[in-house]
């Protein structure tokens, strides 16, 4: 059974994240199975996503228009940035629905293994925005990994003599979990973040 | 932040089977980070699918020509046929390149709680080639489920006054597996087809 249009579709279906080669097949056929408009609605809005997506040329997240609708609504407080990892984070962050500021986007994280430094990050945009927008405080909305810490520390020492409060997304245990699974590290960051009730 | 095209992706990936609105979300943001290529080229075979992949006069399955390269292959056992419920389950059973016989598609399983009956079946197609090929044995590889099972038992009534060897994939334990774990179905199943060893 040689089906190489088929074949194809679950290569590349495969190589997308969190998509395995089962997975691939999986949605292949089951689109191949379904009406053709599925196929070709997909086919449509993938072929313009590129045009139709672009970056905020303020904060650096995806945007049909720039400046984005977060960095263009006047109701929102300038004076407080959330510094986000990537363009996904900050729409996972404001589906939330509760932080009132702006955002900016790094585009990734120091990872001096990987080849990443500071140079590589949107970090002298952040600067440009500090000095020009009277923020008063920033708020490192970075994963609680090594890349994160250091990337946090980095951002920390950068902006120490300037009158800025940094403050980072608290870390501990997650909502509904259990201390007997949690492991050491978390463990002893929830211990040392106590909070007062 | 309202990023309609992005949206609509995110929409239309979250339900494809397995993907869930996270997964889906993550995978739209890849495509976006990634070069304008992959958008590319998933839409290009996307928008082609349909027109490229057909179904197989003879089997059923997803083929680029018909027939399709199993069943105009002359090395194959034509006496042989193993019935499937689905063309991908086809695929997946070719792709263990163990089985030399030829496939029959019935496009679905008997659910009467579904509506779905023999008609609606490709079951009178599979009658035909059985009277014209000289079929010897024919495999029954459904899911062992109750549809599965319905579906088996309905086909091996209609063919009893054939002279042709009805069998059914072995069900049991998986390899691999542990009698501690195995729920006490498949433990029975697997205790009535115990063999010689």
């Amino acid at each position: 059974m040689k089906a190489n249009a088929l074949d194809r579709l679950v290569t590349l279906f495969s190589k997308l994240p969190g998509i395995g080669k089962k997975s691939a097949g999986r949605i292949a056929y089951h689109i191949l199975e379904s009406s053709p408009v599925l196929a070709e609605t997909l086919s449509r809005e993938l072929s313009g996503l590129h045009q139709a997506i672009i970056r905020c040329g303020t904060c650096g997240g995806f945007t049909e228009t720039d400046p984005c609708s977060v960095c263009s609504d006047t109701g929102r407080d300038r004076s407080i940035i959330c510094v986000v990892e990537s363009a996904q984070d900050m729409r996972i962050i404001e589906e939330a629905h509760e932080f009132p500021g702006v955002y900016h986007v790094l585009g990734g994280l120091i990872a001096p293994l990987d080849g990443i430094g500071p140079a590589n990050l949107s970090i002298n945009k952040l600067m440009d925005r500090l000095h020009s927008d009277h923020v008063k405080e920033l708020i490192l909305a970075l994963n609680p990994t090594v890349e994160g810490d250091t990337t946090a520390l980095y951002l920390q020492k950068q902006l120490k003599n300037l009158p800025i409060t940094v403050t980072r997304l608290a870390s501990g245990m997650p909502v509904g979990g259990n201390i007997e699974y949690i492991d050491k590290l978390t463990l002893l960051r929830s211990l040392r973040g106590r909070v007062k009730i």
